[in-house]
């Protein structure tokens, strides 16, 4: 086997940070090694592991206050570089307190620093510092709901939150949720570890709903899609969701069988909703074709990555009613939105849906990695159970039966927590915040003679571009030639203003391209700031713009 | 909307433990609640933080140790019956001080105490201490590694651990290693939650490499499995794997729309080993059959769950090079076996194969939830891309281009991380111990005249029975009428014991069903033993058959 030697040998121990010169060699003896699997009895040991803690909760805070992370300071190729080694080494390498040494002095800073206020580029942010405290109860418990014999009373407790949030969402009544709470039978949703996975289930369900088993015929779970698209006498099966789709549902349709190119992208409105016409056209060309086609499901946003937009959920889910259609909600953004009273009507009609994907990880402030999807109806998941001999018994309570993953560990528990300390109204402070400080930037940028403000903010998100007054001439006169070499122009600008800024390391906002059809046919590089971060406010953002016209000045203006 | 209102209404504070009266109500205000995302600076303050965190490290250690935890003493009906709260208070219900205490004496007793060494029946043991310290820095730094502009550095740690194990398991040399290990174009491997999700990553990739794209057609994951079999002249695809296979798999054959009945389960030997006969004969007959079959994957086992035999994997990767199929390795279990110089000739044949699974969970003792899949070839995840515009660009470091999952959090620094403080010997005592100890525990069930060993440990799970000489007389009879009674009197007595002795709460085996072919045509209840705690030993596992001798004959013998 290849593994790496330590030169000398010598007893030692793993735990505490040795005092002797660095040169002491460690190596990996039964004591030492049983002993990190009890928790120490004496005081002494016990204050050395809280140190460790402290120094986790606090060293690297001071780190992280820096910069914002992404910076130029040491390039990736460089950071690239110290990553190269390939050996396990064969006794250990460090002691517990040098590790944590390590990641505080080497590894943060070389990490980004998405709790700043000015890190606003992607849906990642701050939590509240009681999230890793919850995380920790998570690890130190080590639970797997899998199953019951592994988890007990938190798979019972992830039920009941589970309920809790299919309220939120549906709002069915007493009766309803007494029922199935705790009902072994029946599930109202289940946890995954992101959207994309959650997302995954929503159309796993549909398709297997769609192609249920009859008489002759197993399911397409049991069966495969070859042979359900015979004996429903299909050829193709499609899903149509907006041009803002997340990319997650093209995987979904990739990894389901159906193909990634029948994953439907429809045109969408000027405000970046799904356009209803183009839609409906869309579901009679898929009809009237020569191919039998099958429409699986119809995915409405409630919150698109891009631009934040939601589309019209209570049409859609009208027109997935006139032509029988499953309708899933993609609310891994914007789904807590509901928890606001005074916005909670922007996602209106995600209770009409099949089905809603949530992320905890987004807008519930929790640790990395927690989804959930939710469905309306509570037999929705048996489409997709699945049994074992030794776990997953038919009737047990284990969680593991109806879920796309196999292990799994009880972020539940964190969600459930979390509810309770921050209440409904908690959470709605924070969306309302992200909601208003969004309307208040916007404001800037159109009052900024330099900016131009590509979609306005339906919640917290919103693009804009730098826009200088000297290629507005351009953009303006008429030419179509000029203008898209001026959008070409425009397009670079934006590119390098993005990058130098990320590089600079005292802000972070993201890029990406839309197709607005202005000028037509060509791509609009775009600025997107995601606004969740209660400490980012108006003064912050202004900065930020302050910085990239400066970027710009000294970069193209000379 | 639906929510709980508080009565009364006034000022607090969400950190410290309320001094006063407990029906003074919370109000969700947004000081506080923007306190929660700032780590403080005062002393007072931080000591408080760190309280929490002893609280958690050492309350949740004296609570665990006071039994295994999947008792009787609360049944599942009366603690399902507590948790039925359907509604998300408006405002904040408890501190967190109070939550971390309900957590601590309310939920924590009624978990189950995976950590006990008398906790012997399933996959999830006690792990090292230092994993909750590495989880709550994964936490505090919350990255995302499905970008580079969300994890930076830690995407490059990522790809250097990955490197490691995956040379731990294919052994290529320097200059491979050198050329891959930070190459943005290729991967060595991709880091899941669970071996769930690493399986049907690996069936994923065969499936796309089967069906891949060509002149007129645009490959699977874009086309679909009806068109990819129209442009093969294939009816119909197959994985084939032993029965002792694990669920997953079927899953995954459901999931990639190839059908679950198409994973097609070979029958083992008296050793749980897939049968190599069984398996050629079943090439033949899929390879002749009038359906145009393509065998998609082979996948053999490092330990199967039930009984953690490993398939011989030399042979299987012979059968694959013959017939030119895909193979694949689940070690999810028996993976970390590769460390131990002593044992790792049990996995042999494992760098032959494609892929392989593994789970960080398991024998790398890391908390929940960590899977992973290694590729030998380092483009084969090539198949599997995907890009979005706003990240995963072309080009860019960004590991969530290939990867099942979106969002993901830092587990690969836990493993990095535990790498250096274990080293691969580190590992090797615990593997060792395991393997050992289950055999010292065979030679023991062995010795007593009222237990069966039913399948010998080939590493560290045996499974076994009790069955008492009375019962053996019926057996050993020859009368067909009388055996099959006789081990029907036999599972009953087995399955009463497991669920008896569980309820008991000092102790905990699960039990599976096996179909050993005797009786034929009949199942055998069996108890099962996973041995992975370090401080599990034979005393502990002679008490456990003890306890199970004396409830036999409470229960039984009366």
């Amino acid at each position: 086997m290849l593994l790496k030697s330590n030169l000398t040998v010598s007893n030692c121990e793993m735990m505490k940070r040795d005092t002797l010169p660095q040169q002491k060699a460690l190596i990996a003896d039964w004591q030492t090694l049983t002993r990190t699997f009890i928790r120490p009895e004496n005081e002494l040991a016990k204050s050395t592991l809280i140190k460790y803690m402290e120094q986790i909760l606090f060293g690297l805070h001071d780190f992280l206050k820096k910069h914002v992370g992404f910076t130029k300071e040491v390039s990736l190729k460089e950071l690239a570089d110290r990553f190269t080694d390939t050996l396990i080494s064969e006794h250990p390498e460090k002691k517990l307190a040098d590790v944590i040494t390590d990641l505080i002095q080497d590894i943060a800073p070389h990490a980004v620093n998405v709790a700043s206020p000015y890190f606003v580029g992607h849906m990642t942010s701050a939590i509240p510092f009681f999230m890793v405290h919850l995380k920790t109860i998570v690890a130190a418990l080590n639970q797997n709901v899998v199953k019951i014999e592994t988890s007990k009373v938190v798979s019972v407790v992830e039920k009941q939150v589970t309920a809790k949030i299919h309220r939120l969402i549906f709002r069915e009544n007493d009766a309803f949720y007494h029922e199935h709470i705790q009902n072994t039978q029946t599930t109202l949703g289940c946890f995954t570890e992101n959207g994309t996975l959650a997302n995954l289930t929503a159309l796993w369900v549909a398709r297997n709903q769609r192609f249920a088993p009859k008489p002759g015929f197993g399911g397409i779970e049991k069966e495969g899609i070859h042979a359900a698209y015979q004996a429903y006498g299909i050829d193709r099966c499609v899903v149509l969701t907006s041009r803002r789709g997340h990319y997650s549902l093209n995987k979904a349709g990739g990894l389901l069988g159906i193909g990634n190119r029948n994953i439907i992208a429809v045109d969408v409105d000027r405000y970046n909703r799904i356009d209803l016409n183009s839609l409906n056209q869309t579901i009679e060309k898929v009809k009237g074709g020569k191919e039998r086609t099958a429409i699986l499901a119809i995915v409405g946003i409630a919150g698109t990555t891009e631009t934040g937009s939601v589309d019209p959920l209570t049409d859609l889910a009208d027109i997935c009613t006139t032509n029988n259609i499953y309708f899933h909600v993609d609310a891994a953004w914007g789904g807590p939105t509901l928890m606001s009273e005074k916005y909670s009507h922007r996602v209106a009609g995600i209770e009409l849906a099949d089905s809603v994907s949530m992320d905890g990880h987004k807008q519930f402030y929790m640790p990395m990695t927690c989804g959930m999807v939710y469905f309306k109806n509570p037999s929705s998941l048996d489409a997709v159970i699945y049994h074992a001999n030794y776990i997953n018994r038919p009737g047990s309570v284990d969680l593991g039966i109806k879920s796309l993953s196999g292990s799994r560990e009880a972020n539940s528990l964190i969600l459930d927590s979390a509810l309770k300390i921050m209440g409904s109204r908690g959470y709605a402070l924070l969306i309302e915040h992200g909601i208003e400080t969004a309307r208040q930037f916007a404001r800037e940028i159109d009052n900024r003679p330099n900016f131009q403000l590509i979609t306005p903010p339906e919640l917290n998100i919103l693009t804009y571009r730098l826009y200088p007054s000297v290629i507005e001439e351009d953009i303006s006169s008429g030419n179509i030639e000029r203008i898209g070499r001026a959008n070409e122009k425009l397009n670079h600008i934006n590119r390098t203003v993005q990058r130098l800024q990320r590089e600079a390391g005292h802000s972070f906002v993201s890029r990406t391209t839309l197709n607005t059809g202005d000028p037509p046919g060509q791509d609009t590089v775009v600025l997107r700031c995601v606004i969740m971060n209660p400490m980012t406010n108006l003064e912050i953002l202004r900065e930020i713009l302050d910085e990239q016209e400066e970027i710009y000045r000294k970069t193209f203006i000379t």
